[in-house]
C-alpha cells in the first residue's frame, strides 16, 4: 500500500452490498440489536449464535467472525473459543472487541486468552482497552498531558506488534496499524461517545469489511472511515443522542460514493 | 370463512387495545426490546420470563405464548418445552419462530421437537425456515428461477399439512395457510428487510391476534395485515432503516381503521 | 430536608455530568440498552457485568449499583448477593428494581431475598410491584374505585416501613418516601407507559443521583423529576412510542437548568 486512494472505500462498500456477507457474531447483551442493525445497514447478514451446539457449524457459513467480550461469562467464552478455532481452520477472519479490558482482570484475562489461542485479524479496541492488552496499569486513564494523539498511535503500535495483529485503536482520532504501516482517521464526531455501542458497531463494520479485502490493516482503516463519515451525517440533524442513535443508521445505509471520497479524513504514515 | 371482512381487522385490533392481554415471550436475546415493543404498541402487554422456576407460573397469567429460537441454547429450550406445555394444558395459543432453521441443525432439530413435543397453533417463518421445517435443502435458498410467489404458497400449504398448524411464511408477499385455506397478504415495504426483528416483531403480533380470535389463521392473517400497513406508514416518511425503526413504533400503534380497511390487500384462495 | 429547593434538581444533574460517575448495573436482558443509553443521557457511564468472576471487582470501580431483576434467573440471582455485599462493604449505595414481583412468586421472593440480605437505599417499582413486597395479594390490582393516589402514597409509606429502605412508587404521579418524608411528584406523561424500559431507566437514573447525593430521598425525587420532565419534553414532538423513546434520550440529555428550576411539580409532606 504505497498511497491512499480514497475511491477504494467506496468500491469496498459496493462489494459488501453486493455480496451480503454472512457475519456471525458472539456477542454482548447489551448492543446486540446495534450490531445486528447496523450490520444490515453495511448491506452484510448479522447472525447471533453462542449455543456450544451450533457454533461451528454457523461460523462454517460466514464470512467473518465477531468476538466481543462486552458480558464476558465462562459459557460464552468456551463458545468463542470453539468457534474461533473453527473459524481459524477454515480461513475465515476475526476481529476481537475487548470491551472493558483493564477494567476487571477477568476482561483482561480472557481478550489475551482469545488473542493466544485464536488468530485474531483485528483488535478493535479503546485506548484504554487497549493499553490493558500490553499491560499498562489503568492508573495512566485519562491523563490529559499527554500528548495524546501520538501516544495513542504508540500504544496502537505496541499492541500490533507484541499481539500479532491489526490494531484498530478508536477515539477523538482512530488508529489502525498493523505495526508498520500506520493509518489515523480523523473522520468522527462526539455525540459517538454519548451513545452505547458505537465501538461494537464500528467492530461490526470492521468485520464487514474483511469480507471484502483482504489486507485486515486496509479493511479495519476503511471501516472506520465508513463509521466516522456516518457520525458526522447523522450529526447534522441529530438534537441529542436518541435522534443521532436513529440517524447513524440511515447514515451507514445511505453513504454514497461522492461522501466517501471527498469527506474521508485519513493520513497515512 | 367464506369471503374476508377488510373491517374485522380493525375491530380486532380493538378488542387487543381494550383486553390488553399478556403476551409471555421466551425469545431471543437479540430482538426482545423490539418484541416487547411492538406488543405494547398494538395494545397488548408483554412479559419476557425464562426462567424454569417461574415459566409455568407466569404462563398462567398469560393469554398467548411466543417461542422464538434466535438465540437458542439447551436451557432456553427446556424452559420452552415446560412453558409450552403448560399453555397447551391451559388452552393457551402458542406461536413458534423457528429463527434460522435450516442455518443449523441444532436450529432445525430445536424448531421440530417443539412443533412434535408441543401444540403450536401458528409458525411463522421465512422461505429458507420454513423449507428446513420440511426437509427442504438449503442448496434451494435464493434458487431466482422459480415461480417464487407460487412456490411460497405451496412451501407454507405443506408446512401446514405436515406439521398440523397454520403456517405463516412471511417476505415480499406473506402466505398464510392452515393447509387449506391460503391467504396471500401483499401489504409491506422493502425497508422491513433493513433491519432485524421485523419477522420478530410480526410473531409477537400474531400471538396479540391469537388472544382476540380464535382461529389462528384468521388470528395470523390480519396480524401480517396490520404489520405490512405499518411498514408502509413507517416507510412514508422514513429516510433509512433507523428512522424507519423508529416510526414503525409510531405506525402500530396510530394505525386507524380507515387505513386498515382501505389499504389491506388480501388475497383468499 | 424543610423545604424543597427548585434550583438543587439542576445543581445535582450538573454534578452527575461533571463526575461521570461509574454505574454498575446487573439489569435484565430486555432493557439493558436503553439503561445503558439513560445512564449516558444523564452524563454517568454505565457498565454491565454479571459474571461471578468479575462482579466484585467492577463494583469495586462504581460509584452505585442497579439491580434489576427484569428477566431473573438463578445464575444471575447468585451475581447480585455478590455484589451487593460487595457493595455494601464499601458504601456503595444500591437501588433495587424488583420488576414483576407479585407476577410470580419466584420474583417476588427474589425480590424479598435481595431486600433482606443487601442494605438497599431505594426501591424503585410500580404499585404492583411494591404491593408485592408487603404482601398485598395482586387480587387488588386494578382496584379503580380506591382514592388512588393516597393509596399508592400509603402502600409506598408501607414498603419504606417495613424493608426499612426509600420506596419509589412510580405511576401517573410518582411517590417517594422514606417513611416520614412523602414526595409527590407529578412530571411525565402517559406516553412512558407506552414503551419497555421506562421504570428500568428510573431505576438508573435514580442511581445517577444517588452518586452526587447522600440523602437517598432526596436524589430518588429528583431523578423522578428529570425522568418526568423529559418524557413530558418528548411527547412535544412524539408522534408515537417510537419517536417518543428516541426524543426521551435527547430530552434527558439535554434538559437545562431553566426548564428543571420552572416545570418542576413536586409536593413535599
Amino acid at each position: 500500500m504505497s498511497q491512499w486512494e480514497e475511491r477504494r472505500t467506496a468500491i469496498l462498500l459496493a462489494s459488501i452490498r453486493d455480496r451480503k456477507p454472512l457475519i456471525h457474531h458472539i456477542t454482548n447483551l447489551v448492543t446486540m440489536n446495534d450490531s445486528a442493525n447496523i450490520t444490515l445497514a453495511i448491506g452484510a447478514s448479522p447472525i447471533m449464535a453462542h449455543a456450544l451446539e451450533e457454533v461451528e457449524e454457523m461460523v462454517n457459513l460466514a464470512a467473518a467472525l465477531v468476538l466481543n467480550i462486552g458480558t464476558p461469562d465462562s459459557g460464552r467464552i468456551e463458545s468463542m473459543l470453539r468457534a474461533g478455532k473453527r473459524a481459524n481452520e477454515r480461513g475465515i477472519p476475526i476481529v476481537l472487541d475487548p470491551v472493558g479490558a483493564g477494567a476487571t482482570s477477568f476482561r483482561t484475562r480472557t481478550a489475551l486468552r482469545l488473542l493466544s489461542e485464536l488468530r485474531i485479524s483485528v483488535v478493535r479496541g479503546n485506548a484504554a482497552e487497549m493499553e490493558a492488552l500490553i499491560g499498562i496499569a489503568s492508573e495512566t486513564y485519562g491523563v490529559e498531558s499527554l500528548s495524546v494523539a501520538d501516544d495513542f498511535g504508540a500504544i496502537a503500535r505496541r499492541v500490533a506488534r507484541e499481539l500479532d495483529c491489526v490494531a484498530a485503536l478508536t477515539g477523538g482520532s482512530d488508529f489502525v496499524t498493523d505495526g508498520s504501516r500506520m493509518a489515523r482517521v480523523d473522520n468522527g464526531h462526539p455525540l459517538l461517545a454519548s451513545i452505547t455501542g458505537s465501538g461494537c458497531m464500528s467492530t461490526s463494520l470492521v468485520a464487514a469489511f474483511l469480507t471484502v479485502e483482504a489486507d485486515p490493516w486496509y479493511a479495519a482503516t476503511n471501516a472506520l472511515i465508513v463509521m466516522g463519515l456516518a457520525g458526522e451525517l447523522a450529526a447534522l440533524k441529530a438534537n441529542g443522542p436518541g435522534t443521532f442513535r436513529t440517524l447513524l443508521f440511515d447514515a451507514v445505509a445511505m453513504l454514497n460514493e461522492e461522501a466517501i471520497v471527498q469527506c474521508q479524513k485519513v493520513n497515512i504514515r
